[in-house]
């Protein structure tokens, strides 16, 4: 037709070649969202494994993704270097992440909470952003690792101090602007006797999910995840410290090291 | 932390200023999506509706937006000159919009299709156009219908030939090569008793939806969409031809003309 | 050679269709450039008609521009909504522009200042920039206008005080800190016996070039800068004012009112 | 004033941060322009050296510069992957250096060309490109140095053929398309007397120019371009192999090998 001309309008978003790829998602107005759920605090751990789900279903969709990270109510999605998903348009690969991580989260939501109705349809906002080396890659991991366990340890004491010791919001976040990292695992066992160490792996690390390849179920690992025969593979969800080394070790045919 | 440095690798996408928004959503793969749910073809208007229903739900979201327009797996949002949705952030923007749909539409599902069972989650990939003019932002909005037209008379005339005439797919789409609109209007009046414009407006015309100020529930329109009391503004869903010059003039507000 | 898919990491930088463009190209340096080359203060006629001579060469050069305006160190040029220049390529646009114009300015240099030597090349940097409606691009011409009027304004009060008061130079700038326009024009009426309007008009205003239709060289003008004829067009500088509507009544076909 | 507004059309063309970016100049219709000034052929030597003039004077200006390459009408200079050069802004890098090329080739025309005028102002095109990895910027590199030896083997013959066998030039391109490389070298063998191994360095290899650190003008090279002080580090021009590893391993310091 004559009004065809109006396609020409759209403008090329392509990324940057042999560049990683990271697609980050963020559940948009989750500090209502979460209320009006009442999710657990600090921590829903059963949110966290809807997450992990819906991850795990874009993973699985998308050959290109070589691992994912989530905490909070984010998740990091990494593509290869040489990814040619939508070739490359960033419009195409944040819309397509945030939309089908949204369609299995409130698909599966009675799955992971069979006794908690969805009031409302929850979304998740999307970007994607370059990488030109493995150490940046490596770095926006760790970034985002450290951000888990920096709010995870102050929420920790926040709930405590409100939910226990019945401090205001306000109170609870005065008294925690004066301490730094060892002062709150003091408070934690001083105050509460609890050892940070103790919480749950998810909460205290984020979710990392990989392609791995063993013999058997059951067995240990043989290698990191690899092009050989996609039958083998299966994609797992381990609480990992991306900040060392050795995660990187084990598996280096994720992002060379 | 020290990984911070990474956000920086965030990379602008400002849409230009002054320019009309179109973010276009479409359907992931619905030639299957639609197969494994049994759509009814060409059309299948609980469909379609629930895509009026995720659209509206959109458009209550985001007070920038104007007017929509859907039609098959496809819906367009038209946000004003001078919005300022995430700062016109185009990967904000688009993701917004196409992970609030899905997640509507999945929510909803069962309130259009209460007997059958959605198998899988279905997804929406998005962009953003930037239109200068009104001219061309009409133009963008008469491409899509006439799409939606020409679409429409082809699935109906290619149907019929395959579910009444047990012609193949492929014998139809053969037949039908052959055939201009005309043609195609006779194809269905001689061969089948069908006179083309006896089918749905829905169907014929796609959903057109804006923003409608009336002075009652039941009167008539008074005005087009307005800056006035949003009280008293009704979202309305219309099947409208959006290449005649007609709508435009009675609702001067939406697009001036 | 297997070297070629470095080609592909050139990413695409279309201008969006169907807006002005604007190349504004500024000296780099000037401030250090025309004490080398003792321009005299606050404005070197010849320097500026060095500039107003490397402006309409470019605008010889290229079908597409309708416009150009120039003062101090800068050059703006308009190019219509339609033009194709470079398949609208904003490095290409913007890197042609620039060095045309470089290219000139050194060539030229010896016609406009014949008793004195260019020390060293002088460079420019350039900027395309898309302006959606032709109220926008007219407020862009504008917005340069009232900047040369306000930094001439400025200048001719701030060297009357240095050159004939012989205030240093921290002194000039602290005294006309505390003076509106108004002020400033007294200053001078009151100070120097100077009337701001007797100011040559190519310092007052800038330097503005379009192309104009006259049925002779001699005679008064008949249209504005049209398609008709190439041939008896002609491009010429004027020192108008591009706040004033009179302008662009005058000059309909430049951009429309 | 009231149109500042005009200058958030300005949109981010921030690149890549980590990256190595390329900025490449290319003469604008030097076809026409070689021709005009009667340039040698198949190369004019005395037009290279004002070439590498040009981007000699352009490196000294620019400290993020670790590398420059030029062969017929075209420069590429490499900017290290931290470059901090106009906040990384696309249209500053490329305008700048264009039109800082342009101007000292215009500038320096008589010095290379004493006994030759100067017709009319040469000018440039440019563009950023980013390279994410050391081997990508180098690939880039060898891409334009087996362009380079490509083409000045192909002009070789054809020029042979054009001015010493008086063959039309039509005749020469459809006798040079039958023959590759090694054809061509037996040609100019046979039928010319000439090796084309004799041809000068700087026709057959392009020139590259780097930071040389040395101990006294006269001695041997110490080290690669370092950071150490700049008073002894001195730009030079060589005619090397960029396929070789040789000269990657020989100036460690440039791009790591
Ligand atoms: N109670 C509870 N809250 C959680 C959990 N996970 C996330 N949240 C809440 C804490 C934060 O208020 C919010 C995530 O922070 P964001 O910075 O993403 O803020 P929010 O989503 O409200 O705004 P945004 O739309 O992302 O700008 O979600 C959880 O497991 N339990
Ligand atoms: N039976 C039936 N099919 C429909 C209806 N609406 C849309 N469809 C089908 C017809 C087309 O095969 C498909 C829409 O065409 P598209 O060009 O969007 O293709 P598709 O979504 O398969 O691929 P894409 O991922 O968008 O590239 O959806 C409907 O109401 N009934
Ligand atoms: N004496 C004299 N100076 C002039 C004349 N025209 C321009 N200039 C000087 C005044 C300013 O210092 C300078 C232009 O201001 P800019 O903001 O462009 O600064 P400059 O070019 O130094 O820095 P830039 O590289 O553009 O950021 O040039 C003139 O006609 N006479
Ligand atoms: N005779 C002679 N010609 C040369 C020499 N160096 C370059 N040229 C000519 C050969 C080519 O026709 C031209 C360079 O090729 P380009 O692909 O850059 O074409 P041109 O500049 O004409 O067009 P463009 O504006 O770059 O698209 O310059 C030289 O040393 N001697
Ligand atoms: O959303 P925030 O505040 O955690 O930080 P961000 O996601 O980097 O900010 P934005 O969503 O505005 O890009
Ligand atoms: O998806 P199509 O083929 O209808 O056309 P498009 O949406 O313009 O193409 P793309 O999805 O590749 O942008
Ligand atoms: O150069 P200035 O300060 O007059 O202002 P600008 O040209 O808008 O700034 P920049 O050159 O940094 O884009
Ligand atoms: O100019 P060419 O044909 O040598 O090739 P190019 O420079 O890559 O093409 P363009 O100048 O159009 O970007
Ligand atoms: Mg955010
Ligand atoms: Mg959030
Ligand atoms: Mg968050
Ligand atoms: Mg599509
Ligand atoms: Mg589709
Ligand atoms: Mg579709
Ligand atoms: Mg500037
Ligand atoms: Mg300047
Ligand atoms: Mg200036
Ligand atoms: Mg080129
Ligand atoms: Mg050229
Ligand atoms: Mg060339």
């Amino acid at each position: 037709s004559r009004f065809e001309y109006v396609k020409e309008f759209e403008q090329s978003d392509e990324l940057l070649k042999n560049c990683w790829i990271v697609v980050r998602i963020d559940g948009r107005g989750f500090t209502k969202f979460t209320e009006e759920h009442q999710f657990e605090k600090p921590n829903d751990e059963r949110a966290l494994r809807l997450m992990n789900h819906a991850a795990a279903e874009v993973m699985k969709d998308c050959a290109d993704m070589v691992l994912s990270y989530g905490q909070s109510d984010e998740y990091s999605f990494v593509l290869k270097r040489d990814a040619d998903l939508y070739k490359r348009r960033a419009s195409k690969i944040s819309t397509y992440v945030a939309s089908l991580f949204t369609a299995h989260y409130v698909f599966s939501w009675a799955d992971f909470f069979p006794d908690k109705k969805l009031q409302r349809p929850p979304s998740f906002d999307g970007r994607c952003i370059c990488y030109p080396t493995d150490e940046n890659v490596k770095d926006y991991l760790r970034w985002r690792y450290v951000d888990c366990h920096i709010n995870n340890l102050y929420n920790t004491c926040f709930w405590k101090l409100v939910l226990e010791k019945k401090y205001s919001k306000q109170q609870a976040q005065t008294e925690l602007a004066k301490t730094n990292s060892e002062q709150k695992n003091e408070l934690l066992y001083n105050d509460f006797n609890m050892n940070y160490n103790d919480c749950k792996e998810i909460f205290k690390k984020g979710s990392t999910q990989i392609w791995v390849h063993r013999a058997d179920a059951s067995s240990t690992v043989l290698t990191g995840p690899a092009r050989a025969g996609k039958a083998k593979r299966t994609l797992e969800v381990m609480y990992v410290d991306l900040c060392k080394e050795q995660f990187w070790g084990d598996y280096p045919g994720i992002i060379p090291t």
